[in-house]
């Protein structure tokens, strides 16, 4: 068999490119004579690699010089209290729970601290992304937290928050580098980078230099506080090093791409396949406010939990794998990260259309 | 350049027909049509990989039943934290301090209780294994705490501590699967698997059922609970999954090769030839008591550090590379891990005899 049009909402697709490059290395990395696997963590051939990624993700996102950027582990369930843990000062900070992640943060928060959700789209199944101007902060808030494309529900911010002096915390996983942002809005970005820029066991945090304290929360692990990572330069302890290199790949994938800007147009026109199908379709219908559409995951449905069975069944026959759609949801999801070609999100619209065809 | 003879600490090398398998699936794994690194963990193409993998260690290392296999993040490191903070009760543990790693955790366990250090050979230099016989435990210590193999001053345990009905906690990093051990004598085993099993960014626990527990320490993070990761069979979040791939491809060829039994003698045979010769050596001498050497890390020194340099320096014009010792020891370390051929022993030694020949 050959590749299939992977539409996993994470792990997810990488760049072909970047597969056949990791290939070729396995057994000899750069005339090294052994694989990025198994060369220390402390040789040259490997400082190179985590010192280009990092200068090839500041160039990219434009990283302003007073954020650390960490290369992680643990995910973004690990932040969950890795945040409160090295943020919480007053011991408060808001949440918006706008989705599945979200919501996780906001429990883990609790056990640090008085974590307040300041507002929430629960009561409509998180379809939508709450007004964020109808919000009233704490203002002894020690930060305030969002998850900025929420994976499950498809939703991603149309604006961010104004927080005035407070930090905002943003979980980007899901899109990462999947567009510019502006790194001076935010105290810290963070996210897995399983679902756009890498294999799952890395985690990159962004993090403003005032919000790398020493003052945390006493019974922090060392290897969860921010000074630990900063002062190491992500080398505290040894790093999942093949993830890191794999990141760093991408990122190159994606400046030989144009940079995020010319990411970013390439995004929008794959979800606009994707959307501008939905919208006319009498089968399918997009679960997720046409206010805060993401760009990167798009949950649809029929209506008809048999039908979506059946969709998602026959859809492997073309090829179009992990289409099923989250058990909160239901129907069908299409993660259309980075990596998805603009070929697969057209053969899984030519299969819609032929499938609404066969069952009106 | 070919391949080299790859003496790192670790990460260290890996079996070469590992790395070939691997790389023959990289872009399309068992026929799925995409790599490991882009699968969802929640696929059953991955659930059978975490599945064998757990059962082809079990086979392994013959774990009875009422313990669990973790696959975690954050290496040993990480542990060092979530040990007390998952198993301390009383707020006691007893720490035997018989090298750097040992000290590093005894260090992160005083954060969470009182954390007492029974024994230690920083005396000189952790050349040597205090004798456990002489050590009192205290009677209601929640664990003791052990580094079996401490990879910088290339020690092992001659014999384990008797610490009666107190649980025994050792990490095994650097001896990770080098022979067998009996899994009973122990309350939690674990290990980062980037010296001896796998690619840096996967650490794996074996940990007895009793202490698996609900009353943690309230500050420990949800991911960091063993009840979290043992109730979802390591897949509360999104694992490590291409390390966990590797892991298990390295297991299978440990089974290939006939098991722990058959690689212990291989690597008794392998750590001869190196030991044999640093006996007789005019100029070279292993740093560690020789009455607990270890199996898989072999400091040595020719008391002299420009000579030394020197060694390591030409050592690489033979393929023989990352030999240079830690800072702590000086001179030089030999990495022997399971995956070192004995050809690369062989190698080292007949360079060294060449070396000798040359500055006597």
């Amino acid at each position: 068999m050959g590749r299939v049009y992977n539409f996993s909402a994470g792990p997810a697709v990488l760049p072909e490119e970047v597969l056949r490059e990791a290939q070729a290395g396995m057994l000899d990395y750069n005339g090294t004579g052994m694989s990025v696997m198994e060369m220390s963590h402390r040789s040259a051939a490997f400082a190179d690699i985590i010192e280009t990624a990092e200068r090839d993700i500041r160039d990219l996102m434009q990283i302003p010089d007073n954020y650390h950027v960490l290369f992680l582990q643990g995910g973004a369930t690990q932040q969950f209290a890795a945040i409160p843990m090295n943020l919480m000062r007053n011991g408060k900070a808001d949440y918006i729970v706008s989705g599945s992640w979200s919501k996780k943060a906001f429990k883990e928060a609790k056990l640090y601290g008085d974590a307040r959700c300041v507002a929430s789209s629960e009561d409509e199944n998180f379809s939508y992304v709450p007004d964020v101007d109808a919000i009233e902060f704490s203002p002894d808030a020690d930060y305030v937290y969002i998850c900025q494309n929420e994976t499950i529900y498809g939703t991603k911010y149309p604006k961010l928050p104004d927080t005035g002096s407070i930090p905002l915390v943003s979980d980007v996983s899901s899109m990462f580098l999947s567009e510019p942002i502006d790194v001076a809005d935010y105290g810290v970005i963070y996210g897995g980078v399983q679902k756009n820029v890498g294999p799952a066991g890395v985690v990159i945090a962004i993090v403003r230099d005032d919000l790398v304290r020493e003052d945390v929360n006493p019974l922090t692990p060392t290897i969860m506080r921010y000074t630990t990572q900063a002062e190491a330069k992500s080398l505290s302890n040894t790093p999942p090093c093949w993830g890191i290199y794999v990141c760093g790949l991408v990122f190159k994938w994606l400046k030989g791409l144009g940079g995020l800007d010319a990411m970013k147009k390439i995004n929008e026109d794959k979800a606009a396949i994707l959307y501008d199908f939905l919208d006319q379709s009498k089968l399918f219908e997009g679960t997720a406010d046409a206010s805060c559409r993401s760009l990167m995951n798009v949950p649809f449905v029929t209506g008809d939990a048999d039908l979506d069975a059946l969709f998602v069944s026959e859809a492997k026959d073309h090829g179009i794998q992990s289409i099923k759609g989250h058990r909160s949801v239901g129907g069908m999801r299409a993660s259309i990260y980075n990596a998805m070609p603009k070929a697969g999100v057209q053969a899984l619209v030519d299969f819609m259309a032929q499938f609404e065809r066969d069952h009106s």
